[in-house]
């Protein structure tokens, strides 16, 4: 999926060919820095306050004072879709680090954060949420602080890598066998009508669609329940799923070589993906339940 | 302190202000990448073997494939060196990332590591190295696998960044009280003449100059003991000292508020501290022990 031409910086926009860093910046030598991705629906932002509230709060985590406020943020990211002419379904990418400054572990003084944000048109992989897949388990070796989205990303790439080769869609992580997350998604374990996923500590992200689930749930009167369940649970699981801004809600199908349920995508499943799809607004030509003629 | 004008890259030398890389870097996105600095004393290398041995170790384990042999690499940074007229004491930093590709978690295909290592002149802190200094405890947040020295480096800057305000030269990681080592060096406690360590299991860096501590304390009869020391250890110790290949071998005064036996460079840290000028093959002039008239 191509970039769409015009990239929104600190300063301006700048041409994608011409938005370069020297080498001397601290997310190419630290990753001191944090990111979104976020959502684009037709042309509009999906969740757009819930990433920017956690931008921010990871911003402040790491003590990177974000050079605009909240409303020019949002501003600022409005005028990207506008400016790159953004119809259809996108998702926009923006990370912050502290700036470019000679090498040193302690914050440069006087330096100014570096920020990008980019589109790019990302149709619904609506085969792949129709169907789900299968996650590969995988222990979770990341720092205790995986509530701030940073660019410290490399456990997430070595698990994310691994799960491919085995032709799984994401790794499960799980601590000494407790599941904590996926490595770019909220994890969800369904059993007797319940709903199980890890409570929001420290050491998961706060995902902006697992704060929509807990509400669709709420909505249909499903028990939402912030517990953590372990590897051996997942045997007498009804379904699992796992949830992203970039995935959505994807049905979870297999983990390695124990089938969930009955091998398919579970009624709470689809019906949290129906939810999504009311909440996100998505058009009846683009569901996943419409019925191709 | 500047860097020398030419910077080796994997293809060849680069002027400094003309080397970029795009946003889309997975070092920049990910910290998808592994570093090494090296000292180099009056324009000889010190310890490279055991810096490339490192390098390589951390790049298999995160799957990156170095595109040039160890003896090709040694030649480089010698070129490296020779290209920039190196006399002086300096130090070399050096990095490997995955390389430019669109972001993904996995890894991309067909695409070649960049890589880049500049030169830049670094003076013995002679001052530093005799009066020795403190260190601040902070939480050992890191993720698991610290043995390998990747570009994922936020706890580090943040612990760093929380020393610096409090006045010490380091931070001292500890795992629930058990210390672990600091933020850019290892930590060394002695009691009664013996020296210790954390051992080198995956979660501390593998030293280059830890290397040679042991050596030395072999070559001296001083025991060497790799077992984790503990926080509340520190209240009891005759001396501690870090060590690391930028700051070298560095008495640690107090930690926090607690002051370590005398309050003064120990005898075996002095003792390790001559060792160290010896196989580094430092003058007299140059040494932390040369008397000034």
């Amino acid at each position: 999926m191509a970039i769409s031409p015009y990239i929104l910086t600190e300063k301006d926009f700048v041409a994608q060919e011409k938005l370069q860093y020297p080498f001397e910046e601290r997310g190419l030598q630290f990753g001191d820095g944090v990111y979104e991705v976020i959502r684009v629906y037709q042309g509009d932002y999906y969740l757009l306050d819930e990433h920017l509230d956690r931008l921010y709060r990871s911003a402040e985590a790491i003590k990177i004072q974000i050079p605009f406020t909240r409303e020019e943020m949002d501003r600022r990211l409005h005028d990207l879709l506008e400016r790159n002419d953004i119809q259809t379904d996108a998702k926009v990418y923006l990370q912050m680090t502290r700036g470019s400054a000679a090498r040193d572990h302690a914050f440069p003084e006087g330096v100014v954060p570096n920020f990008y944000a980019y589109v790019q048109e990302f149709p619904r992989n609506l085969e792949a949420l129709r169907q789900g897949g299968a996650v590969h388990a995988y222990p979770d070796i990341r720092w205790d602080y995986c509530y701030i989205k940073s660019l410290n990303l490399l456990p997430n790439v070595l698990a994310k890598q691994e799960a491919k080769e085995k032709g799984c869609f994401e790794a499960l992580f799980h601590k000494d066998g407790e599941v904590t997350e996926c490595s770019a998604s909220n994890a969800y374990l369904v059993k007797d009508g319940k709903v199980y996923t890890h409570p929001t500590k420290k050491n998961i992200l706060y995902g902006c669609v697992r704060l929509r689930i807990e509400k669709f749930c709420n909505d249909l009167g499903i028990p939402f329940i912030e517990t953590p369940f372990r590897l051996e649970d997942i045997k007498e699981a009804d379904e699992m799923f796992s949830s992203s801004s970039v995935m959505e809600i994807m049905p979870i199908l297999k983990v390695d070589d124990t089938v969930i349920g009955e091998g398919t995508p579970g009624s709470i499943t689809k019906q949290l993906q129906k939810a999504y799809e009311t909440d996100a607004g998505i058009k009846e030509a683009n569901s996943i339940f419409h019925k191709v003629q």
